[in-house]
């Protein structure tokens, strides 16, 4: 029984640090993928990053398409934690439209990822592309936009906005504005960035409000 | 005498190949450019797709680097070929501001390319970088904002938009119109971009008309 436990405990501390590992590699290859995008997350760099062999991180992934999916993944569940989790907390309709909107604008410095949005750039890095990688930023993508919509949506039934309004337009103008917003932040380092995008997300709303 | 015109058919020929090679490795290099970004011009595919050496590449460029950056000025030239141009026949104001975005939008399919527009895609690649390419890509860029910015001053001007518009709105406004339909076109491949695209812009223009 002694020994039983013992190699349990063995057993429990392996798969912490394996987990842990695991994590390690996830944040050091999120921290290089914000920076220089999904070609930038070569296995050598990745695994120097980790401070581990090439044949290592094997252990953990079976191929760099399969290292990429599970970034962008782990990009989402950040994501998630700092944009949609506090949104949840603001009432359902323009409130909530406003706090996804105002969480989601900017997340990826407020997250502690040294770049811009590891999905925006995916977006513009796999667009002519196909496979796996692919298909995964278009289910992330499609995810949002399903959430963007549908919170939209009930802004319009509450009577937060009006009862014609093109919801799925709103949500691709919208689109604009962050990547817009991205552009000025990221590439241009505008300093007005924050001001033009809520300019540009203000009159959105403004003109999508009910008539009076 | 006829040793020396000889000698100088020769040398013409000699620089007409030369030219010819250079020429078929940028239109190589831009396609791959418009496929797979920055990231996807390596020496080696380039070399491979021109069906020349990589030594033989080094003939024609010092650096990767340098290959990027003319290749970036490469796009330059076609899209002033493809949106330029032909917009200036139009008249100054609002026009020409017109035929701007109606010639920008999708230009880079239209103008052959294999893929989205690379200036575009160059944007998020490089954003969070430093050093020539990103310079390249934000002088190609903040000319391309002038000119949007001129056009729409001079549309004010002559009363075409309303007279107290904020001009670098409306163009920061106008560049998250194009972004959102460069991602709806290349990477949602969604049908209905382009009228999207239309709405969005016929409505920018509809809320800065002068009063009336």
């Amino acid at each position: 029984l002694r020994r039983g436990s013992c190699e349990m405990v063995e057993l429990d501390t392996f798969r912490m640090s394996a987990r842990t590992k695991h994590d390690r590699i996830l944040q050091e290859g999120l921290a290089l993928m914000s920076r220089d995008g999904l070609a930038g997350v070569t296995l050598g760099v990745l695994a120097a990053q980790a401070e581990m062999s090439k044949s290592g991180l094997f252990a953990h992934f079976r191929s760099k398409e399969d290292v990429q999916v599970e970034l962008l993944k782990h990009a989402a569940q950040i994501g998630a934690r700092y944009i949609v989790e506090p949104s949840m907390a603001a009432d359902p309709g323009l409130p909530r439209l406003r706090s996804l909107v105002e969480h989601w604008l900017g997340w990826a410095p407020r997250a502690g990822l040294p770049g811009g949005c590891p999905v925006a750039a995916a977006i513009f890095e796999v667009d002519d592309a196909s496979g796996l990688v692919r298909e995964q930023v278009l289910r992330m993508e499609s995810e949002w936009r399903a959430l963007l919509t549908q919170s939209t949506a009930e802004a319009v039934e509450r009577g937060h906005l009006h009862s014609d309004l093109d919801v799925e337009q709103f949500v691709w103008e919208l689109s604009g504005i962050y990547l817009s917003h991205h552009v000025a932040q990221r590439f241009l380092r505008a300093p007005d960035a924050d001001l033009r995008a809520r300019r540009a997300f203000g009159d959105l709303l403004a003109r999508s409000l009910p008539s009076p």
